[in-house]
């Protein structure tokens, strides 16, 4: 099935508990997470065999900042601290890839379950974005409804076993007074990504073009803003899909798991 | 063998490049690393077979206070960004366990080595503590010369596994009016134990008597101070030994890696 995001949701998403989302999205719903139980902290997906689960958690450990790990749901769990449920079912959209190659795109992957998948919950800059708003500081695709745009860098995260692959970024424009306010906002949430990689020249990242994103969606960079480049949540897996697993699941982008952990969880004060 | 702490050292040690203290332990030299290499790191050392691995990354990362793995020496890997030498011969002693029984205490474990051992480098103390003396806070087991105490506490790991065991602390009495700044400081350094878990009531975290340590010596409590107690690096090994691996490498207590990163690598400003 292919899955279209919908805008057909209650209009207090905003305020429903992890669990309340949970269940709707497990009874079928199917939306974007951005804006759901706010306050409440987000967390992209990545499914694997065992046998991959040491490369990929080393491969982590390695590159804190795009791949922060949360939690980690041992061979033949489907729930864990951060989620009262079943991690199978509970968001709202998954990408399952068979030797690297899209497979599927579907609302529950019971079907896809085998007893030696581990998951990994992995931190997502949703977190530290109401902190940027609260703190004074614009975001850009929030503002203009749309997604984050995301960019392949010509930077190489540190691999691990068979796992390798570059850095992915995401890029928000800030304007120029405003930057030192948004490296120390982020600074605070080291957990989700933390501050950023690099601040205002694309091309030192191999980016040609701010225009076109390799994921999400472009927004517009305007007169006397600074494009500001903060390590993404896309970076595990794109490195995951590198290295060809047998079968791998993860959230469909920005249909992400909300988790019972609290922002502030992540703050460092 | 067994392996008797020696004081015959250079006395230039506090300024020997870890590169230059690592090819004397490596010759033979067996002397605890306190004070050693001043301003570079120093971290605990466990080795495991890489079908334990995975547990043991888990472990870590649910229990990163007294767990923090700074890096990992994938199978077959003896040196890495942190070790530019070889983790088998450049500690000054090691401990090997089978079984989880102490079966040698040795200098080099090059016979025991396997090509499915991962190496974990899990920070130490001894890094905040130059900062705690920078900020003007004794610490007490330096003063008297002796080993840090340390002690099992009642308080359980998050279990990951084949893995679980207690938290284990180290404990630095404070003056009172220092206690906000001995948190403010080592709360600076969450990469290497960060701040205290645990101020000032031993019998909560099940300790009866601070004179009776599990781990290295007792220190003075004085008047007017208050007990601090840090997550500590001997909770990993604690816990491994708990699920009596079939081969564990581990650094004699005391005798710790000298890595070629800096203290103030590890600090967040």
């Amino acid at each position: 099935m292919t899955v279209h995001p919908t805008d057909d949701h209650a209009p207090d998403r905003a305020g429903l508990a992890p669990r309340a989302a949970r269940q709707l999205f497990r009874e079928g719903l199917v939306t974007p997470t951005a804006g759901w139980s706010r306050g409440w902290t987000q967390a992209n997906l990545m499914v694997l065999p065992r046998d991959l689960a040491l490369d990929f958690l080393v491969f982590a450990q390695r590159n804190p900042k795009p791949c922060p790990v949360l939690d980690v749901l041992e061979a033949g769990e489907v729930s864990g601290p951060l989620l009262d449920g079943d991690v199978r079912t509970d968001l709202p959209a998954y990408r399952v890839y068979v030797d690297g190659e899209l497979a599927e795109e579907t609302t529950d992957v019971s079907g896809w379950w085998r007893e030696d998948l581990v998951s990994f919950l992995v931190g997502c800059s949703f977190t530290f974005e109401s902190a940027l708003v609260e703190g004074g500081v614009p975001v850009r695709h929030v503002e203009q409804g749309v997604n984050v745009p995301m960019y392949m860098t010509s930077r190489r995260c540190r691999p691990a076993g068979a796992i390798s692959g570059p850095l992915v970024v995401s890029m928000r424009p800030v304007p120029a007074e405003q930057v030192a306010d948004a490296v120390r906002i982020t600074s605070r949430y080291p957990a989700v990504h933390g501050a950023p990689v690099h601040v205002g020249d694309p091309a030192a990242l191999g980016i040609a073009d701010l225009s076109r994103p390799d994921f999400g969606d472009p927004v517009d960079v305007r007169p006397g803003e600074v494009p500001v480049f903060w390590a993404c949540g896309v970076t595990p897996q794109a490195a995951v899909m590198e290295s060809r697993p047998p079968l791998a699941i993860a959230h469909a982008p920005g249909h992400m798991l909300v988790t019972d952990a609290r922002d502030s969880d992540y703050l460092v004060p």
